[in-house]
């Protein structure tokens, strides 16, 4: 019996105020996407894995959840949605030269190792800005990160930048192969100096860009400086190319009056392959994990048929609900009600009051009351929101309750109601 | 590269205005469940199987999605919400002695033959009234659906009621056995006279209980009527109390106002052997499906730990929405937006005048404009109900256009906009 209670691991049910509250946290998102011009687009929970494969650099094969078709084929459940959007926007805007904004919110799937405790069943909402390849769009999406966070309620965040192609740049000019690139990666990642130190005298990497690499894990912080020092350790055309985007993504956030929210990070290389531009991540107090990931990627697309440099985000919805329940900032959740109680003959004078309280936009319990123990509806009271108890008596009196303080028991109100 | 474009067999893409339009549908579904004080719950995409075993009496094994936990352990997409709801109302409301009442938005996935067109992701809106066995909480799930499709902007449809407990009565009292029982529905369900008539011959079943059987196929339609000619047919205790309950709902639906949508139909059985009581199906003009599906289910909540008497309801949405496009009841979708052109030195006066819009609560739409061709816009502005195009030219002044008669072409206005 208790096996028949339990959801499997890695997935958990919403329910109460916290599921209340995660409906007003999507609909608060979904409408500042409106305000940016972005379109929802809703897309199958599993899709043919090719969608997903490695080719399109989203989430190792061994970590989704794959499932048949009647025919054989293999599906998988969307682990990621950049490639479900993607694919969208190849089919249904192939010919659409202009800007293409589409948004999304819904659940993405990763068979991790559950080792972290890390769910695997999470909710994301999230952007693609589709053929737009300009600082601008860049700096449209950062902007409409910022503000659906403080649409939420937030207000201390960041959102550390950095771009693939300035790390590409360092290693082009060292001619460092693409293993020894993964070993070097991983090291920057993890901010694990002394293990890039100790790479770098193994393969004998060049001064020329030692110095750049050795400094990477480090470079994070303040735009001005990481630009400034950045551009001492590097001639390679790509990396300070990059770093030009950067600076010009810095005003253009100025422009917004959003440059506070703004880090840089070079040593941010992605988890994702897709990504050819600017990454980023956004992080809140409360929570290690970030609350906000997101990239240019402009050739994913073309695998799908569409040339189209593109960048986008996700909000980790459910990390962003865990920060902001410890920051205290409460978002709305269930209305508040009026409990209707009525003497089983008086059920039409019941449905006449709760008709009348609904076309009020106001929610009604209507529970048939046959006991007159009143106390039991205490706790319920408490935990529906109840702010007022009214019962209908078999002679068609009304007579109104209030929920005494902190709820401990119902008293019955001097006039009645109505 | 075809392929990469295809979503698998029976699921698809929502996009545009449908997709809008389905978001607001949602909402409208939301907001009319929480004037009745039900509260909104999510479960994951996929649980353990036993959950909507054979036993729990939902969908056959062979049309579920199945896949496997890293554990081993078989889990199956989410064919059916009733019982995981029951799940939830056991382990979250164990002791809760008055009604729960809970709701769900969210997709269903049963991979059945395709043959017949149908969709394998649904979407579904329900609710469950759990712990209340009273003929009024029937009443309250029939009139929340019919306050559901009003509210949605629906008035031509009805809602067909059965009750299993009749035929059950007329088999005890015959004492047939559950196989011929079986047979016996089939024909019934699928209205097949000949065939019915022809069982009863084979199995030579008693004239006592044959003409009820050989009528129940016919017996649907006016409330009143449906209710005097099956009195008539039986003496079985069983199958009259479910007459005299059904006659209890109709004049409980009479108290709400709403027994016009209410028809009787004791053929309908039942597809879930979950149910114990009322069941009913909803029904509108330009779709053969059933909008509405639902009914009691008095012993399914005790399976997972909880005796409580439950009944609930789905609607369809994914039908629903076809049936409303082809009565041509139309849904808000999109807001109306303005597209906001600049030249590139213009950016941050572009940012501000979007700012002060999106502040309004105004849709904007941004685009860097090098090129000078604005015909480019009008198909984009009617796909994206762009109501005004303002353009901030590189000397800052701004130029305001607007799209011609069906959108053919953009003109400038005679006066600058802002």
């Amino acid at each position: 019996m208790v096996q028949l209670l339990h959801t499997p691991e890695g997935v958990r049910d919403y329910y109460n105020e916290e599921c209340a509250q995660k409906l007003t946290l999507c609909q608060k998102v979904r409408s500042m996407f409106q305000l940016y011009g972005y379109q929802e687009i809703q897309t199958p929970v599993f899709e043919y894995f090719d969608i997903f494969n490695a080719e399109r650099g989203s989430v190792a094969s061994r970590d989704m959840y794959k499932l048949f078709d009647r025919d054989g084929e293999t599906l998988v459940l969307r682990p990621d949605y950049t490639p479900a959007i993607a694919r969208c926007a190849s089919k249904y805007f192939a010919a659409e030269t202009l800007p293409v904004r589409l948004s999304y919110v819904g659940n993405t799937y990763v068979n991790n190792n559950s080792l972290r405790g890390q769910m695997k069943e999470t909710m994301q909402a999230g952007v693609e800005l589709v053929g737009d390849s300009t600082v601008e769009a860049n700096a449209e999406i950062l902007a409409l990160i910022v503000d659906v966070l403080k649409n939420a309620g937030l207000d201390r965040f960041q959102i550390e930048v950095g771009d693939v192609r300035y790390f590409q740049g360092l290693l082009e000019e060292s001619g460092i192969t693409s293993e020894i690139a993964q070993e070097l990666r991983t090291c920057i990642e993890n901010k694990n100096h002394f293990g890039l130190e100790e790479l770098l005298d193994k393969y004998g990497i060049a001064d020329s860009v030692r110095e750049a690499l050795v400094r990477l894990p480090q470079m994070f912080g303040n735009p001005e400086q990481i630009l400034a020092e950045a551009r001492t350790l590097t001639s390679s055309t790509k990396s300070l190319e990059a770093l030009d985007r950067l600076e010009e993504l810095r005003k253009c956030m100025e422009a917004y009056g959003m440059d506070k929210y703004l880090t840089f990070d070079l040593g941010m290389l992605g988890t994702h392959d897709y990504y050819t531009g600017i990454i980023f991540k956004g992080y809140t107090y409360g929570t290690g994990d970030c609350i906000v990931f997101g990239g240019r990627y402009d050739k994913l697309m073309e695998q799908f048929g569409k040339e189209a440099a593109s960048v986008g985000f996700g909000i980790n919805l459910d990390v962003l609900m865990q920060a902001m329940k410890r920051q205290k900032i409460e978002l709305p959740g269930r209305p508040e009600s009026i409990l209707l109680l009525y003497a089983p003959e008086r059920f039409a004078d019941a449905v006449s009051l709760a008709g009348d309280y609904r076309r009020q936009s106001i929610s009604v319990h209507m529970v048939q009351e046959t006991d007159g123990n009143l106390d039991r509806y205490a706790e319920y009271a408490k935990e529906n929101k109840v702010i007022r108890i009214l019962k209908i008596n078999s002679d068609g009196k009304i007579q109104e309750y209030i929920p005494a303080s902190r709820f401990d028991k119902i008293l019955p109100c001097p006039e009645s109601g109505r």
